[in-house]
């Protein structure tokens, strides 16, 4: 059985989907913080799907949710990079010290795989793009990049330490439907208050690479079929990007409003922690034959429409 | 004022000792779970070293402890590597979650320059040897590594956040007088116990880079002046390498014991974590006019007279 940490969230959910479809079962532990029940209620009653309510930070829990599993997705994670700057240790405990209990359960429970949601953000402003995973050093700026660091570290430490395999997905910026937060989610809610004007943190330039979330599952469940190193380490994304700026202009075109006056905060950046770009390397990924079906700006275009749907506007 | 976490410890009192010999005043802050108050007794009643008992896991007294402070030489952590094989959260404790402590305590004092003890250890099984700081990924086998990435990152991502000035140093392993562990100190409580029989733990041939307690924070403070990054990350090492194996046999000779047999377990580490070679490519440092005084051999051999002369024999 497949452990999905964080199953019924953005990402979460849409991976325990494409396990489901392979025939698998999976459990699914989340807290609900962020993750909602309705993401997974086409499951219900079709018994592929178990819910165990429980938060990381609670070993005790955790180790019961480990028993019988043969793979662990962990995926939970503290979802708003921006908290970091006002509350310090979000990240600390939902980002590195949940990942600790994960193993710690793991290694009691003999539990030997684990597949991780790590990000690009741990790349901080990188001097080489796009940034391949072998860049180095690495020194993010945000704390949720600070977090992930940290998180794979462990992970490397207690395979090398106690026997185990790995795969970590350095994510590039994930979107798409059930999407709870980023900027496309963020940019709908602001027209959705006002409709006349769409406030933009920055000036739009941050450029960033975008995936979607079903080619973002799809890539890690192609990685763990294909990869049979120790620690497997790949940069998830499609091999371009798209700035904040065209986001905006998506938004308000898919919007169907008509007189939005977009406005720009100024800087380079969103918020202190925000990268002003990101680019990733992807060819590592790209020699595993693994193909997205869509580029940046249409796996955009595509979550601006699923998400207007689902907000309302 | 400078502030020396486990400045009670190994090469936190070598380095407080370099930082009074300069004309600079300093707080000590050390739990004296392995510092040891002798290590200071040179400095007492001399009005320039203060000592401040209290644990990095209480962020109060950490607080307390950070007034008036102008740089933070965070050295304090869980000295024994080999401890992460059976008690797993000694590392996230003592390494991350306190280094996220005194990042907190200098947010929250407005201290803004902190120098950081890292390791070679965070390298793991690096595939690129002599293995220089823009080597990625960065997979650790142990959790002594791991929480010393871990700390690497929240150190950068405060930076990178809240502003700041910070100095990396990724230590080689560091030997000299005062050492409270590791290999050459080990040999010597063996002998002591059994003059006829020295156990090696591996086939000896374990080889990594070493550098003097002297050498290493004369490097750490010429780097803070030196280099003015705003996180300034080196490699701190001679540049050799020595085999556990020579170290054994140093050990010996420096003994004047004379029927030793030396006996190896076995196995290409000495235990589960344990990196069967280390080594640093230091042409960063070096391109900074710093020269140490000792290459790893009489690192070794120095350390060994020393060590002899303090546990006896």
């Amino acid at each position: 059985m497949h452990l999905v940490t964080g199953g019924a969230g953005f990402i979460g959910s849409h991976l325990v989907d494409s396990l489901v479809a392979k025939g698998n079962s999976v459990r699914v532990l989340d807290n609900f913080s962020s993750g909602r029940e309705e993401f997974l209620q086409h499951h219900k009653g079709k018994g592929k799907v178990e819910i165990f309510k429980a938060d990381l930070l609670d070993l005790e829990s955790v180790k019961k949710a480990m028993k019988g599993i043969d793979t662990v997705h962990h995926l939970a994670a503290n979802p708003d990079i921006r908290l970091g700057t006002e509350i310090t240790d979000t990240d600390l405990k939902q980002g590195t010290m949940a990942t600790y209990n994960v193993l710690e359960a793991m290694r009691l429970n003999d539990v030997k795989r684990i597949s991780f949601s790590s990000s690009s953000a741990i790349y901080g402003e990188a001097n080489i793009m796009p940034t391949p995973e072998t860049y180095g050093p690495i020194l993010p700026i945000s704390l949720y990049g600070a977090s992930k660091l940290a998180s794979e570290a462990l992970i490397s430490s207690w395979c090398g330490t106690f026997g185990g395999e790995a795969w970590i997905h350095r994510f590039a910026n994930i979107v798409g439907p059930r999407g709870t937060h980023g900027v496309i989610f963020d940019f709908i809610h602001k027209l959705k208050n006002n409709p006349n004007r769409l406030e933009v943190l920055g000036n739009g330039l941050q450029e960033k690479s975008y995936m979607s979330a079903g080619d973002c599952v799809r890539a890690m469940i192609h990685l763990i079929d294909y990869s049979k190193e120790n620690v497997s380490l790949y940069n998830l994304g499609t091999g371009d990007t798209c700035s904040v700026r065209r986001i905006a202009e998506i938004v308000v075109e898919e919007s169907g409003l008509k007189n939005v006056s977009i406005e720009y905060t100024g800087g380079d950046r969103g918020w202190a922690g925000d990268v002003p770009k990101t680019s990733l390397d992807v060819e590592r990924l790209f020699a595993t034959k693994f193909v997205p079906t869509m580029q940046s700006e249409d796996a955009i275009r595509y979550t601006v429409k699923e998400l207007i749907k689902e907000i309302g506007l």
